[in-house]
């Protein structure tokens, strides 16, 4: 055993993955889709892509929208908030003519592509042309549009995206993520523990990289 | 004029004041209470304390109790984050047995002390009383106890905190909270500029002390 296996050995806390759950409708989503991976890489963390539908999780509440559209004090509030965190992130920003946009179809490309190596770019560049170039991302064209920029066969992939199967996937992902307790996006989850928004990112990879271990109740 | 006068004169941005809009029922308050006085200090921003009432905001939107009761998946996360924001920032936490406690009295005591050095001690002990000692805090005996420990003399504060005048002055400020577009506690203004939530407060002072100029919208 040379040294360096003993010291690895030695860690009291090898790091956990991180599961992240995100919707391409969310904008605070865009904000952790645009940090997550620099971010868990610092960390040392693994990452879990979770793509799942916000919409069916509002309904289950009773809301037939985004809660930043039915109480209008805080959706007031969001776009202000929002405008902030990407100057303090760094990151480009144009407030959505519509919100919250429909995000079927990329997140069903999503799901396919959770596994994959190209679904760091997919998500970012999915994720820009809603808060960024403020277009619709609920169409073949401009999913096959971001496809085809990544090199990937995109009408083989949005076919795929469109089979029974995967849409019965992206269904059942969404089911276990009420189930799960989830109530909105981004959410991340640690061994168990749930972290909800954007503001917890840090905290969750920290919790995640046993850097400090922090109560679960 | 001396070089120290020059060169105050020379800073391009002088701080500008937080106002910090509080409540004692409300456990997102507590972290900013806890940490804003001296928070604040580092940046060389001074603390303007508007003690409001939140019931009367949350039933404006038609809610009968906090959201944090109504909704019960959010409700269920946020004693987690609590404990855990708690280890964070490495203050005291007991989950209250009681939520959201009424803070009607000791709110009416805060409007008093807003303007005297006693608020930044009062307002701490009124928080912990809720937050570690699990105790209620809306009555004579425990308001009286707090304004006694510090020295302050109990009956008369708490015969002027329940006169017409200063009722009516809670009220006020409570409206003006409502017609700010506040939705929730902690709310900070800095000149004209609304953030919400313990989450922001680092944000709010940075701004009020003109370190980096955030887009107004």
């Amino acid at each position: 055993m040379n040294p360096e296996t003993s010291m690895e050995t030695a860690t009291p806390y090898a790091p956990v993955a991180l599961e992240f759950w995100y919707e391409f409708g969310s904008n605070y989503s865009y904000l952790s889709v645009m940090r997550v991976k620099e971010l868990a890489e610092q960390y040392g963390v693994p990452i879990v892509w979770k793509p799942f539908l916000l919409g069916p999780i509002f309904k289950s509440f009773g809301w037939e929208s985004s809660p930043f559209v039915l109480q209008k004090e805080k959706g007031a509030y969001v776009w202000q908030d929002m405008a902030r965190e990407c100057v303090k992130y760094n990151l480009p920003w144009k407030c959505p003519t519509s919100f919250p946009r429909s995000a079927l179809l990329p997140m069903r490309v999503a799901l396919l592509g959770a596994d994959k190596p190209w679904i760091v770019d997919y998500n970012k560049r999915m994720m820009q042309v809603n808060f960024v170039e403020d277009l619709d991302i609920d169409n073949e064209e401009i999913v096959s549009k971001v496809l085809t920029e990544l090199g990937l066969p995109a009408s083989q992939l949005i076919a795929e995206a469109q089979s029974e199967d995967n849409k019965r996937r992206l269904r059942a992902q969404t089911e276990t993520a009420r189930q799960r307790g989830i109530f909105g996006a981004p959410t991340f989850f640690v061994d168990g523990t749930l972290f909800w928004g954007n503001d917890r990112l840090q905290d969750a990879l920290i919790f995640a990289a046993g850097l400090k271990i922090l109560p679960l109740d």
